[in-house]
């Protein structure tokens, strides 16, 4: 939308509001579809969000439920919360299970157990079951709809059942089961389309599917879905009894949820900070990050401080500190980078870890060549001390060498010792390259003191 | 894969190439999807991966084109190049156009149209038409296969057409177009189903329809398949013609590569930067970038050479530099990751940029008052000089406010002036951390001199 028209709606909808013109905000935003509303919602406060879902719900409440769906969960408990418990069961009726999972989990323990309560058995089951697998697994983000039929039915009992079933999520395959409810085959919508009625779905299926487990990371069932193309992955037990299926407008969301991690974990952010928090909120998440950056911050200090001396008699060297650190720092960044994705979208093992190892060092130390030469000279022309030059150079291509080997090591040993291999990653390598750096440096700077004073 | 598996497929399709046992090694592949090959190539060499390609080729020439569409665009052009025209030829015959367009611009002149030339008639005017559209467009990513009927067909016939269309990309949804082509509603498969045999189509369209014109931006296109939960979006020219349609395993391709593009821009490098890359060209890529971080980390030893006589007086101050400019960049990078995933993944605009602005700015002096405090305790603590702690504190509020400040207003600026709000934005942000925080330090540090010294 654009946003004179995002500005038109939200000032129009404030105004209704305001003088309780329920029926004026319904036919302005009724044109609007669910994941536009949801795009808008956090220009409103929280009482306007109360009343803009209420006004959903009394008019159309399929609207209300779909946007409570597009919201975040964090944001949609929030105002489910301060709704009527009667309004709330409502809304949730035409919710998926899998939307309801989430939400529920972040309201109160009273309104859960209400709404799970009130909700009509089947649903009820399948949100329960839902929420006892592991949170980021393939069991928790999968749909328990879909379409699963014996490899013996025919085609036309086949299209019949479906008509029956109504609308599920996984609309675009139907699922093959034994008689004890083992995945034996896919059949798409468009085979069944084209084959003769009589046909049993067992002569038409795929046998060779595609599948994951309940306790499949969603990470790797993201990559699975992507590599393979797929739209819909069938979830299995242990057993290869079929429960369940993820849809690719689920995996979409993980994507652009582990993407996001990992820019966060790399500069150490708290997963769940987001610019609508309020400022107090995302203090207490950034503050205990910040209190560990302050110790990982802290070992450069020591090493200056034992060159005190070194720095009282050439303080010219204390000028050039900043300059060794940040561009150790940059070059580290992006190998660190290179790799955490390389990770994440790849499948980097350790069977091509020296390799990435070797040519970051090659990369690194070539190219802290060419800029510590540079550097070198500019420095030798600006103070005509070839000493200087000498030291800035070689620390320069020091710190280059050290941030390659570092920035390769840091994501590859997070990921050894199984945690997020961008965790915290850029603190870490600033660690290594200020002190270790500095300590090149002002080392150097010690050794050629006398030609430097 | 297993790691294990892995390493024996690799090892033992190396010995069967080097004793040119070419059936062995289709045996031993013959049982992967082409995505799975895809993911062990970049372990072969040059020579091997070509005669893998063949391999695949002379058995099933589909696992062969499979095995060029799952790889990066890059990679499989690198490889073409290497094989005998006619081989290539034939290889692509099997390639769907979206697949074809990016590779076919990679090769040399005369190896492309040499492929255009040889391909039969239809494909080649699609691939053709496919490379008239700007780079990261929909037109460009579209597949000109799909189901289009006109609104009058009915469902019987439309039955009828779809399976004498054969394999689409687009196997999902059936467009419905008027007489000249527009496109006026879709019908899902699942409706044809379920619809009886003499209804037409215009009867049982959804003519809600979305879509995206040919040269909206792909990072555009694949928001709205994800906000919309879509499986395939149609595209159309500027009169509202159907030309083609994006499918959503190409909008996970397009997630991924922008999710990297922003963390790579983050920290300036050339988004197509991998790890397999050789040395020397990831030496390229990366060092026009780090001399240009040369000159923006060169602004720090400016101020601090200004404050030359102050760091003579009182060493202790050059002790604490890396600290202060360490915490305001960690800080700074923070805000710079929100904004730059909020800015991708969500919509900010200006008008709730003054509301980011102003949250991170109280966020940055709260943790900045924090962290300030305790680190002017600490100092105080081992230096025994209150004024110490007082000019460390101070100094470390005052970066993180600068932090805030400059973290939120470089990817706004960068977007503001049509730049990827991402663009190096790590680096700025560290020159003005590093020379702002430097001088507010080196600053009060002059200013409280006398009682330092």
């Amino acid at each position: 939308m654009k946003l004179d028209t995002i500005r038109l709606i939200i000032n129009s909808s404030r105004k209704f509001m305001n003088i309780g013109a329920r029926q004026k905000l319904w036919n302005l935003l009724k044109n609007f579809h669910p994941p536009d509303i949801a795009g808008l919602i956090n220009h409103f406060t929280e009482r306007e969000k109360i009343i803009l879902l209420i006004t959903l719900h009394e008019n159309d409440n399929k609207k209300a439920a779909g946007l409570l769906s597009e919201m975040a969960a964090e944001d949609a408990a929030e105002i489910v919360q301060q709704i009527p418990i009667e309004t709330a069961t409502k809304i949730f009726h035409d919710l998926p299970s899998d939307d309801i999972a989430p939400i529920l989990e972040l309201v109160s323990e009273e309104l859960k157990n209400s709404i799970l309560h009130s909700l009509e058995k089947k649903p009820t089951e399948e949100v329960k079951e839902l929420l006892e697998h592991e949170e980021e697994t393939a069991g928790r983000i999968m749909s328990p709809n879909l379409y699963a039929l014996n490899e013996n039915t025919n085609v036309s009992d086949a299209i019949t059942a479906m008509q029956l079933e109504g609308d599920v999520e996984s609309a675009f395959y139907l699922y093959v089961v034994d008689d004890e409810n083992r995945l034996k085959g896919v059949v798409s919508l468009r085979q069944v389309l084209f084959s003769k009625p009589n046909t049993p779905l067992k002569n038409i299926m795929t046998t060779d599917v595609i599948n994951v487990q309940t306790d499949t990371d969603q990470e790797e069932v993201a990559r699975i879905v992507a590599d393979y193309n797929l739209v819909a992955i069938p979830v299995t037990d242990s057993q290869m009894k079929l429960v369940g299926v993820v849809t690719v407008d689920d995996i979409i969301d993980v994507i652009d949820q582990e993407a996001t991690e990992d820019i966060y974990k790399m500069v150490s952010l708290d997963t769940s900070d987001r610019i609508q928090d309020s400022p107090f909120s995302s203090i207490k998440k950034r503050l205990p990050f910040l209190l560990l950056s302050l110790l990982t911050a802290s070992v450069a200090p020591f090493v200056v401080n034992y060159f005190k001396g070194t720095i009282q008699e050439v303080v010219t060297l204390a000028v050039f500190m900043p300059l060794v650190a940040a561009l150790g720092g940059i070059a580290g960044n992006q190998t660190v980078a290179i790799m955490v994705r390389e990770i994440a979208v790849g499948q980097t093992e350790w069977i091509s870890a020296r390799k990435a190892l070797f040519k970051e060092i090659v990369v690194g130390i070539c190219n802290g060549i060419v800029i510590g030469l540079l550097l070198g000279l500019v420095s030798y022309v600006l103070t005509r001390n070839p000493y200087l030059g000498l030291v800035l150079g070689l620390a320069v291509i020091t710190n280059l060498f050290i941030a390659a080997l570092v920035g390769t090591l840091i994501p590859l040993f997070l990921k050894m010792v199984k945690l997020d291999p961008a965790l915290g990653s850029v603190n870490l390598l600033t660690m290594f390259t200020d002190s270790l750096g500095l300590l090149t440096f002002l080392g150097l700077g010690t050794l050629f003191l006398k030609y430097l004073s």
